[in-house]
């Protein structure tokens, strides 16, 4: 990150490193005034230092004049240079005079580089990371796609080259429409609109249905690609809690009701980041709150295929006979997340209008990724596939639990997912899995702490563990590292907790 | 468009035909309680027919009750079917009952179908296209991508099938980066972010830089992409003439001043669709202007390499000096767009930002498109195709220009580009070059009419031609269609305007 890199072994202390680090980029002009920077929690957690440190230092440098904070903002690189501070002349020393900072509007983005960063922490080499929710790339069916890739270029169709319809690759549409007419869910075709990934679908429907400042209801913990949408949108976002007993169907009729929300968000099978599925019973009454209160549901379908084991509920989609659901799906939870291929099912009153946002976005996705995805669907590949992985996420899924079981201490819990490739660990109050993420990292161990999970950051313990990027046989030795590292942070959080109850009573004396 | 055919033979009347072509459309819930139909000018310029055609049975079908008008909006079909008029049952009946109509917020999108369908016109089979602003598919380099693409998946990176960067693949980065950083106009590829085409450059920015209502300046005519962009982000539209002696500057001082607009832009190379090009010293007063009025340019640079003759002046971003520039590229109008192969020079100061909304909104673009053209580029693949191309373009534009003067009647006007792909063709007063659509594809030869050209629609006479997509050898021919075309509606409407003053005279007396 910023391309910093840190000495433990050096004589000069990491917080001296680091500030001298930032002043020489600002010099350097390698950071220009109004520049953003990371949040003290990002940067600390990809250096692998504690956040203290990085708050330390941005203070620090605020105090000498080299950046300024702005509340609730984050921290910016200052307009003008501390005084007798000269830049280091570049020819781009005076392209930065433009004042950008009006047109940074209040709903802007919001750094996601906390998320993008922890996963780029700096690892051992035999680290075993449980943070990517990503399918193993290992497991790619890559012979399969080559092959299909290479027999398409042999060809002489021109329309990979060509503008394609924005809606997408028609032999695709059509092949996706198959199947969900085949489900009930869709009635052709014209429903089907293909996506840049399925976060290009969640934009979408954000661009068509939000403005700045209006409501949205998602549950907590959730999907932190979807938090991050909310923030570019400007929603505002009323939670609704989703812990192993199911969704809270009274805080969700409490969300939808007041000022009307312009959308649920739901991730009904193999919650992301829970694991958790919501059952047929709990589903109908979603439905029948969300068409009492008006609000249409946004469900974001990522696992088809990927169940484990138990009966597959019908989709939101399949049950509402309102016409008031909209339904992202993905191919990047199964393989080749970089072919970007997602996809919406639209009601079709609407469809014309999430097509116009597309086509003016970006005048469709790449066709040849679709091409070669059609091939690999329709020769049977995809579902050969999807029953290979099926059945090594189980074990591996498995192989987690009964490590958890074995290694665990008493105070942890966890969730207990029939398919995907994530489930969730509680930990006891008093640890915080965002600040021992850079501990776990050097113990060899890595996941995706809770905080990436709320709104704000703001959450109760936990974490995240995905068992889909993991090998079987390498899982029980990450769960041993990691339960090593909680509980040596359950004993320090234990001393703390005895040192503050005995001065507290000191106090009280 | 909605699959509608009419059969010129039948003994059906036109009108009748379309009438109940509608009917049985919505009876079949083909098109749905709420949808929005095709403004009566796209379905007129795609079926064929006159737009009065269209309006009439637009109307009557609202009279009848299956279709509901409302103004400045568009026509909707009704929530409600005519009385007696039972729906044909189908499992997705009851599919339609959610009301999505408060979800339409005010700036949603606006039907860019009017373009795409022109587009579609139907066409004899030789018919001559001047219509799409795009590069000739037969000149694509398709061998040697065809095999650079096969290179890459006989090799063993699976780099192609994983999730890459969101600012896109870096060695295509850096590749860019050197190039501009010898032009100096970046630093390096920390300002240079790969997007998916030109049209998600200038979405990013707008997103960015822009809220419902804001104000941004752009010409007239202007790139219909950007200005259905305008409005998905609810742009009000300030704008700025561009004519055969340049940007009208003093009504772009007037466009700046006021109300501070968010952002000019300008395509100031080959303007899409004039075709002209601004001097260093024009660029120089808009630069000087927009620093005066602190207002950031967005320069949509679609043709380097394109120019046929003449210097090239330096792009607005080479020239400025104070970091308002942001500034698109693109390989479309050179080669593959359908590989969606673009990109934005971001002033440092915001590329966090933009970086950050193209990560939230689609995690970045397909990683092989950019794999494949970063051989190409690199191995000097590119720059033998722009040489090649840039020579056909040329011989093309003098074939069209040699035409021009040859075949058109004396009240015609043309634009003498010096590179590009498209020239402008002013036509005298009275005639409407969307109206004459119809009657030129009938006579074999299509265009791109004005009035897509302007925001509303409500321009002068005129239209563009597009070179590019034209044998040289097919050129003369298509113009001398396109004459006769404007030969003959001059006469009519000179007839016109003689019955009009004929019949004033009467009623002066």
């Amino acid at each position: 990150m910023l391309g910093l890199t840190l000495d433990p072994r050096s004589d000069e202390s990491i917080v001296d490193q680091l500030t001298g680090a930032l002043r020489d980029r600002i010099r350097e002009r390698q950071l220009v005034a109004g520049e953003r920077l990371p949040s003290s929690r990002a940067l600390a957690a990809a250096l692998g230092v504690h956040r203290n440190t990085v708050t330390t230092v941005y203070r620090c440098l605020v105090d000498e004049g080299w950046l300024e904070s702005q509340v609730g903002r984050g921290t910016f690189v200052g307009e003008d240079l501390p005084e007798g501070e000269g830049a280091v002349e570049s020819r781009f020393a005076s392209g930065t005079s433009f004042d950008w900072s009006p047109w940074r509007t209040g709903h802007g983005p919001t750094p996601g580089d906390e998320m993008a960063e922890a996963y780029g922490t700096p690892q051992l080499a035999d680290t075993i990371s449980f943070a990517g929710g990503v399918p193993d790339p290992d497991l790619y069916p890559a012979d399969e796609v080559r092959r299909l890739g290479r027999e398409l270029l042999r060809g002489d169709d021109t329309l990979l080259f060509r503008y394609g319809p924005a809606a997408g690759y028609e032999p695709l549409r059509e092949l996706l429409a198959a199947e969900a007419v085949r489900d009930g869910v869709v009635s052709g075709e014209h429903e089907v609109l293909i996506t840049n990934g399925s976060s290009q679908g969640l934009d979408l429907f954000l661009r068509f249905a939000t403005e700045p400042g209006r409501i949205g209801v998602a549950t907590v913990p959730c999907y932190p690609g979807a938090l991050h949408l909310f923030e570019v949108h400007g929603v505002r976002c009323r939670s609704v809690p989703i812990e192993s007993n199911g969704l809270d169907l009274g805080q969700l009729e409490q969300a939808l009701a007041g000022e009307r929300p312009r959308f649920l968000h739901l991730i009904p099978r193999f919650q992301n980041p829970t694991g958790l599925t919501l059952s047929t019973l709990e589903r109908q009454r979603v439905l029948a709150l969300a068409a009492r209160y008006r609000v249409p549901i946004f469900e974001d379908d990522y696992g088809p295929g990927l169940r484990f084991e138990g009966s597959e509920p019908p989709t939101l989609l399949a049950l509402a006979s309102s016409g008031g659901v909209i339904q992202s799906g993905t191919l990047s939870k199964i393989a080749f997340p970089g072919f970007r291929i997602g996809w919406l099912f639209v009601p079709r009153a609407i469809f014309g209008d999430l097509h116009e946002i597309k086509r003016c976005s970006d005048l469709g996705g790449s066709l040849f990724p679709q091409m070669v995805v059609y091939e690999f669907w329709r020769r049977g590949g995809l579902a050969r596939h999807v029953k290979k992985v099926r059945r090594e996420y189980g074990r591996r899924r498995d192989a987690l639990l009964e490590a958890l079981d074995r290694e665990m201490p008493d105070e942890v819990r966890w969730s207990e997912p029939q398919g995907g490739l994530v489930l969730w660990l509680s930990l006891p109050e008093g640890l915080d899995s965002l600040e021992l993420l850079p501990t776990a990292a050097r113990a060899g161990v890595t996941y995706a702490p809770g905080a990436f999970f709320y709104p704000g950051g703001a959450g109760p313990a936990g974490l995240r563990m995905s068992f889909g990027g993991v090998p079987a046989e390498r899982i029980a030795e990450g769960v041993r590292r990691l339960s090593v590292v909680l509980r040596e942070a359950s004993r320090t959080a234990g001393r703390r907790k005895a040192r503050r109850s005995a001065s507290d009573s000191s106090l009280a004396v």
